[in-house]
């Protein structure tokens, strides 16, 4: 099943794809796609359900909305470091003797066509195309990496946009350089493992304005998802809702001899196989007058979050 | 006014101690202490009208009920790293030229007396008592410090439990030390900012079992209040509900020469001045049977989120 969720920030609907590719609504069926709904067996009984019920719901037509997150922002967000030889190469690291573990402010969520908004000041805006993983059921001390992907809801494709100034100049953790407004495209689609088959052998590609700057394979990750989510376990309790994003193959601008940051107007293009393409257009953020503290943001990635 | 939340985890009420010092079940009146009830003006409102209507609101018996955490856990949780001199010091760390900023898993806001849980293989659970600051107001690229008093909610005693072995030595970043369950009680009280005054005048104490281990003031602060909150607005949208751990004194297990962490029955005593004083237990999770995933946890702190 490819779950998704349509409409204004913080007004999304869930919704799925249904037999014959039409979208539907499914909101008279869940609250949204978040908590007790992404329970892997109450996933196979909502597809069970849309598969023979279809007809009863509304129709959704993608071009008329916007597509938001496929997932309810407001669980942890989490981040994966070096996780891809290539990748710790480019940026001057060794490769990790374990998992190395970094955080987003969960609410730079948003959806895979949303404006990318470059931060006032920040330079060094980069990209990194990666396999999101969302959490279905609770994990806590797993027993070992063989029984971890029982608690995944589904994959989708991720963006995990980096500021490397605030990244790696400014002290500290990564968190700073990660948690600008909008830095977290994720969709459009979360699909369910058993469209997705095997999480080890998935395709990253990311285009900056057509140029290919990443291709890689999920086989070629460090540790892969079985080992992440049994690793995580052992730290923290992973909630339903939760999203990891499991590192980003080599090709990023940091890497790049030239260091082709992002932008105004560049266009970055995301893609994970079978997990769907995400295209953000790259837009600065304009302060207002000195004393106004709300910057000029387009409408479609004004937050309205309580 | 202080405000509080009495019930099961996860079923918490929204609480606020009313005239006489009787505590109140505000439930008819706001859903929780989550979101817009935590806006400024909200809670002048609130204020105003317990002050006339309390005899209204049912009675809560503070002693035959749980204490939770007095905000909704679910926002951004945020941890501020060596931002007292003495804690750089004994922490072997150079005093830093801007504010660290480190997360933890949102869920780890536990109430003031839950069970603390000592993760199994984890030898090195140390304390710190903070500051806690709970944002009330959305704010975003603020134009300065002197405006960011106006985004808080309140503030309340916090304990930014680590465990150090995963903090220091498991490679990366700090997150994986401060995200074990229960590792962030708060409370008792979220006191708002009319009945604390200067948040840069307050007295920071934490007893271990009796023994006094850490004593200092907000007034030692690197980074005060109002500039942590200014320069997290520069690399993140902070929203009602967030939580800011503000950084801890000297006195941490850590930084003692027989670094005495804590073991099973180890009893901490946290408090802020005005803020309450917090008192958790420690137990030690023992993990089930091979192959069973979960720990057996103290009822009080188990997690009933979905």
């Amino acid at each position: 099943m490819r779950l998704l969720r349509i409409g204004p920030p913080g007004g999304e609907r869930p919704c799925a794809v249904g037999p014959g590719g039409v979208v539907r609504d499914l909101s008279s069926w869940v609250p949204d796609w978040t908590g007790a709904a992404l329970d892997p067996d109450a996933l196979q009984e909502t597809a069970a359900r849309l598969a023979r019920e279809a007809a009863g719901l509304p129709e959704v037509d993608l071009a008329a909305g916007r597509v938001g997150p496929p997932v309810r922002p407001g669980g942890h967000l989490l981040s994966i470091g070096l996780n891809y030889r290539a990748h710790a190469a480019e940026a001057g690291l060794a490769v990790p003797g374990e998992p190395i573990v970094a955080s987003k402010a969960p609410t730079t969520l948003v959806g895979p066509y949303d404006d990318l908004l470059l931060p006032p000041g920040g330079e060094k805006t980069d990209w990194e195309v990666e396999l999101a993983v969302v959490i279905g059921r609770r994990a806590q001390y797993l027993p070992d990496p063989a029984s971890a992907l029982r608690h995944v809801a589904g994959y989708a494709t991720g963006n995990d946009v980096s500021e490397r100034s605030w990244l790696l100049e400014r002290g500290g953790q990564w968190v700073k350089g990660k948690s600008f407004e909008s830095f977290s495209p994720l969709g459009p689609y979360l699909v369910t493992p058993d469209e997705v088959g095997d999480p080890g052998r998935l395709r990253l590609t990311c285009r900056v304005n057509g140029r290919m700057m990443q291709g890689g394979s999920t086989a070629d990750m460090v540790f892969d998802v079985s080992h992440l989510l049994w690793y995580l376990s052992q730290c923290m309790v992973l909630h339903p809702g939760d999203v990891v994003l499991t590192g980003t193959p080599g090709g990023v601008a940091l890497g790049r001899p030239d260091q082709p940051y992002l932008r105004a107007g560049d266009v970055v293009e995301a893609e994970v196989s079978g997990l769907g393409a995400q295209r953000q257009r790259c837009r600065a953020v304009v302060l207002g007058d000195a004393g106004t503290a709300a910057p000029v943001l387009p409408a479609a990635s004004a937050r309205t979050r309580s």
